[in-house]
Parts: structure tokens; C-alpha cells; sequence
């Protein structure tokens, strides 16, 4: 079976690498957000491409979520006696991949070539796709005025009230082929429990991704960020009531009801599943909760169980 | 006494460190070889400036030459990884500059600016001065072709045979106005223990820089980096022998007949007196030899001695 998953931080770090243990890495695709990537010193930072490869490739922190595990932070000590912004954390061995990027960019490599270099280089044969080669970056309209998406998510830790999200460019942003191709020729296709605005959202704003979607043959999963009304990590709960939404997890289904066909729920939530099924979805019940490496893959196998 | 020194790398800085030990910062200032500067991997990298910082500093590694002291290697270890060229050795400490410095660039700050920012954020209050602005990379023609200058340094440790030495591009720069100035209106300039072709040579080709020194009412000496027919470090004398000139500390007083005033050898060159003399300049000898810190400061002295 081929699978295509979409993807944000680590949430979807966690349901890719447990996919990664029982699907061929030939037979599995990540289309990986890149509306959180940024500059930073005159360096280009994708924190997501980062985390799934990173992950993949064993090399992730094991809690903070970010970066690499064991990492050291001299570089970015002294920056910061230099004066230099220092909020974002990024370590010494971190920062080579921010170089290493930056200077392929720099030299006219997509970014695309570019992360399939860092894979290959980091022993990562799962094929890793940015949704798209340009930068789209998202910003949120905030009670503290627009800001750069990783200003309210990092420096200020999601503490503004959001009235709406968006995607800076994705208009004239263009998917490259391999990843409507990952779409198309998929036998599955599944969305990770990701942040619908922050992770899901910018991917399925590129046009020709939400059409391919509709058109793909696969059958299309997504998996809950939302459980029992809260979100496992990160700012989707605040954000669903901020933008008006029901905080649930089948609020997130109808945000997908026009291309998706099965909808995952933890346990927790089952008596969601009416509702859910009231969309025209197939509503299914599984442990969505991955805090541990053995349950990434429980939750991997339930899934590919799902998708038959 | 107003001193201003010509510097190029390491026994450069050791000279600078004993002189600001000695002269109070306001009044002295160290006009900075260039020529080594180097990009690698999108930064723009100042080994020379960076050496007589750090040694001002008190960061400096104490052994190596380059770089500060007690760093780490972790970025540089996952860029090799990445497949990219390690043989420049860049601490992660070290790299924090680099990328400050080509951030500061890139937004469009000379190279004085920048490195006014990084010596005020150091704790350096001795004026250290660029050469130019302008990128002016030593070239050398060898016996393995044209090389630059750090892949004959550093990559291949000297070994190629030099056939000539050029500074690309210096015809076109200038001297910013600071550094006239610090020649034009100081008591003393001083020649520090660099090697004439590659540290001493690329600052005295910008030009208005020798034509200040020739104009200059400042007593002028100079400190031979040949002792007794070697260089103490770095590849000096082989250098002087391949271009066809005598290997001796007489044979570098000739190179700087034309505006020189004191030229200063070793203990164990005062049988040159006479040669050097005889080419106009006043010779005096002094322990050269800076092994230890006291050292520096006693050659300081001696020097400040000598330009009464």
C-alpha cells in the first residue's frame, strides 16, 4: 500500500515514524508544511521539514519537540552576547542543517533538492516533501496586531488572541509534481494529527493540493488533533474557540469534509462519532495518543488496519 | 603616545595584546589584514580580524592561532556529515561570529561597522581597523596553479611552491578614512611580526596606505618575522626563498626601506645591523621571541623604549 501522509510538527513526527516502521520507505510519502519556516541571522529555518527528518531519522530530542537530541548551544550563547536574537533555540548541530540549506538555497537549489539531500545525507529513504518550493509564510491577525507565525508561537508562546490565520503568497505558490504525484498515486492518504490552521491548513492552501485531494483515488484519513476537547500540544483548542469554532474533535472533521473519507477520533470521543458520521464521513475510534515510541506504531497499524 | 600597528594573524596578535596592556585604547589602534578573508557556506569569514579580537578579547585559543579558546566542533562534525567541506576548522563559539558578521553585511553595514560591533560586544576597546572595506582575497600562483589563499594555507599547509602573490581586486579598493587617519596622525606605527607577503603586503597594496606611511610624521619601525633565518610560524622564509630573495630579517627591512624609519631584529640577527643600516633604516635588536604573555608585554615595552 502506498501511503502519503500530510504533515506538521510532532505530532505528525511521532504518526510518521511509527508509519515508517511498518511501511516500505519506497511506499511512503510526507507532504511536510512549510509555512512555519523563517529566517533567521540570514539563515532559512523549516522547523517542520526539521522535526519529520530529524525524527525519521532518530536524531530528534526525545521531549522538547524541537531540534536534535543531546544538542549543545555554544554557538547561540555567544550570539547572544553579540546581541543578536536569541529566542528561538537553535543548537550547534541544529544550525548546520540551517547553514547547509541556506547555502544550497543561496547557490539556486529548490528546496525540495535541497531536503532530499538532508535526508539522504541523514539516512532518511522515506521521501520528505516540502508542500512547495516558495516561501509562503503564515501570519496571524493578533489582539497584539499581526504577527510572523513563530513570533506568536515561540516568543510569545500562542498567548495572543487570533482572529485569523493566513498564508503570505500561497497564491502564486505552485505544488511541485512529486507532491501532487504522492497524492495522486496513493493508495492512502493521511493527515496527521497536526494543528488544522498552523500544520494542515497552509498545505492544503497551495493550490492544486485541495483539488488533488478531491480528485486522488486513495482514501483519505485524518487523524484528531483535537481529544476530548483539548489539544494534545500546541494552540489548536484556543485557536478553534478564538476562531469561533466547536472546540472538538469534530469541529476539525468538517473542516475536511470535502475531500476526506475517514475521520479518527481517540476513544475519548466516540460519542463524536454521530456527528461525524452526520458529515458524510466514516467515523473510527482508535488510541490516538503516541507518548510513547511503541505507540506511534499502534497507532500506524491501526490506521493501515482502517484503510484495509 | 598615539601607536598604531599593522597586523596580520597570530604573532600579530600576541604584539597587540602587549602593546594595549601598555598604551591606553583610546590611543592605539590596529589596522587589520583582509587579504585571508574567505566565504564558506554563505558566511563571510575574517580569520586575521577575528585572531587579534579574540586575543584582545582574552577568548582566544591558546595554542591554536585560531579560533577561541575551549570551543566545540558540534556543527562543524554534522556538516561533514552533510557532505560539506571541513577543513577550514570552525568552532561552534566561532561560527557565532561569522554568522553576525554576514548578517550585518548582508543588511548592508561596511566591514568597519561590523567589526566596531563585534569588538564593543567583546570588550575591545582598542580601535581595530579593516584595511578596506572591500574584499581583496590574497591569490597565489603555485606549482599546483592558482590557489586561494586559505585552501594554500590551510588545506594544503603551505606545501605548494610560490611563484607570486596578488591581491585581487585591490586596485579598486580604498582605505576607509579612519585608517588613513590612524597612520597620519600617530607617533608611532608599528610593523607587527607578519609575514610580508601574505599579512603585511595586502595592507600596504591598498591604496593610500603606503603613501601614508611614507607621508606620515609618525616614527615607523618594524619587527621582523624572521629569526635567524626562519620564520617562527607559518611559511615566511620558505616564501622569501621561492620568490628569489635572501632569507633573512635584512632581506624583510628591504621591503620596507621605502618608508620605514626602525627595524627591530632578534637577538640572534645582530650581525645584520650593518646590512640593515646600510639600506637607510635604524637597526636595533630586541627579544622578538613571544612565547608567554610577559613576553608580549617586555617586546611592547622595548618597542615603546625604542620610539622613545
Amino acid at each position: 500500500m502506498k501511503v502519503t501522509a500530510l504533515a506538521g510538527g510532532v505530532g505528525a513526527a511521532k504518526l510518521v515514524s511509527g508509519l515508517a516502521a511498518l511501511v516500505p520507505a519506497r511506499d511512503l510519502s510526507v507532504i511536510v508544511n512549510t509555512g512555519d519556516d523563517f529566517g533567521w541571522m540570514g539563515l532559512y529555518i523549516c522547523p517542520d521539514l526539521d522535526t519529520i527528518i530529524y525524527t525519521l531519522a532518530g536524531l530528534a530530542h526525545p521531549v522538547n519537540g524541537w531540534g536534535l537530541a543531546a544538542d549543545s548551544f555554544h554557538c547561540l550563547e555567544r550570539m547572544r552576547l553579540l546581541g543578536c536574537d536569541t529566542w528561538f533555540r537553535i543548537g550547534d548541530r541544529d544550525l548546520a542543517t540551517h547553514i547547509f540549506r541556506t547555502q544550497r538555497l543561496h547557490e539556486g537549489q529548490r528546496l525540495s533538492e535541497v531536503t532530499a539531500a538532508v535526508c539522504s545525507r541523514s539516512g532518511v529513504h522515506v521521501r520528505v516533501l516540502p508542500m512547495t518550493d516558495s516561501p509562503v509564510p503564515t501570519h496571524v491577525d493578533t489582539d497584539r496586531g499581526t504577527l510572523d507565525f513563530q513570533e506568536y508561537f515561540v516568543r510569545l508562546q500562542c498567548t495572543p488572541r487570533i482572529f485569523a490565520v493566513f498564508y503570505s503568497g500561497v497564491d502564486r505558490a505552485t505544488a511541485p509534481p512529486p507532491v501532487l504525484e504522492a497524492i495522486g498515486e496513493a493508495d492512502a492518504v493521511i493527515l496527521c494529527p497536526s494543528n488544522p490552521w498552523l500544520s494542515i491548513g497552509p498545505i492544503l492552501a497551495v493550490p492544486g493540493i485541495r483539488e488533488s485531494l478531491r480528485a486522488t483515488r486513495a482514501k483519505t484519513l485524518a487523524v484528531s488533533p483535537i481529544v476530548a476537547g483539548k489539544a494534545l500540544k500546541g494552540p489548536a483548542a484556543a485557536m478553534m474557540s478564538q476562531l469561533g469554532l466547536e472546540v472538538s474533535a469534530a469541529g476539525v472533521a468538517g473542516l475536511y469534509r470535502d475531500f476526506l473519507d475517514i475521520f479518527v477520533m481517540d476513544g475519548r470521543d466516540q460519542l463524536l462519532r454521530g456527528q461525524v458520521a452526520a458529515l458524510g464521513l466514516e467515523a473510527r475510534i482508535a488510541e490516538t495518543i503516541m507518548d510513547t515510541p511503541a505507540s506511534r506504531v499502534s497507532l500506524a497499524h491501526a490506521l493501515l488496519e482502517i484503510l484495509g
